[in-house]
């Protein structure tokens, strides 16, 4: 069983989802790992790093795949961004191997449209591990949808080297 | 004796400059962090955390001070703003306070004037620390100067208590 853990980074919301992808694909675990806005910016992301290892070692993901980042001018940007360096530091210390795929790539590799709304993203999601309900939280549809973009690339790389 | 470690963030590099503040203020260490292109940027992240560390075991500094970061569009900007989200996530974990300073505020703090230019703030540091010869290397002068605005704003919150 090839687990892949998708992550969709924040700094108040971190939505993960891991991935079965043996054949047939299952939906192992998804969730939100919340922080309170108290406490400084670095130890919210001392959280987010403590509750990513704990997920880490549950499932031990042979894979990590997040969202590329773009920028637009947003006093949330820096934070998220910043929470986003800690995601990437703390699969690299695990030695989990880190994918990252924009937005767009996302959203084509699961519709065929690069351009594809929110909810066609998460009917592919549905379609693909067969679940009858949208998943919960609803903000982990979005990791749920890279960990299974990693997967399709893979079944694709594989394919060319065959 | 007070030592703050001031960092000045990055993927590629990090300055960081130990200032003791008791009168007289005196530099203990300054330097520069850098990491190789090769590995992944999670990786090249743990090395900065690895040595941040490091740092903070040798010197026990009872304050960090980072610059606030601004935006502009630029390809490296998330870079550096990941490397600083592991840089405040590590000095959170090693419960050093951190206080954050916007460019502006270390410019006018230093010289009076916050639109100084770098050859205006590389003076200020040398004349507050004494120095006969400008901090080597060069990059390690911004980690200095956001030190030493971390000092002159305690001494000015002090005699606002007082």
């Amino acid at each position: 069983m090839v687990k892949v853990l998708g992550i969709d980074p924040g700094l108040a919301q971190v939505g993960y989802g891991v991935v079965n992808t043996a054949d047939p694909m299952t939906l192992l675990a998804c969730g939100v790992i919340r922080t309170r806005p108290g406490p400084s910016p670095g130890e919210r992301m001392v959280e987010i790093a403590r509750d990513l290892r704990q997920l880490v070692r549950q499932h031990r993901p042979r894979l990590a795949a997040v969202e590329k980042f773009f920028f637009y001018r947003s006093s949330n940007t820096i934070a998220v961004v910043q929470a986003r360096g800690v995601v990437l530091m703390t699969m690299a210390r695990l030695r989990v191997p880190t994918l990252e795929y924009a937005p767009t790539q996302v959203k084509r590799t699961l519709t065929g449209d690069g351009r594809a709304d929110k909810d066609q993203v998460l009917n592919a999601v549905m379609r693909a591990l067969c679940l009858e309900h949208p998943p919960q939280p609803d903000d982990a549809a979005d990791a749920i949808a890279v960990a299974l973009t990693a997967k399709f690339h893979q079944f694709h790389d594989d394919s060319q080297q065959g």
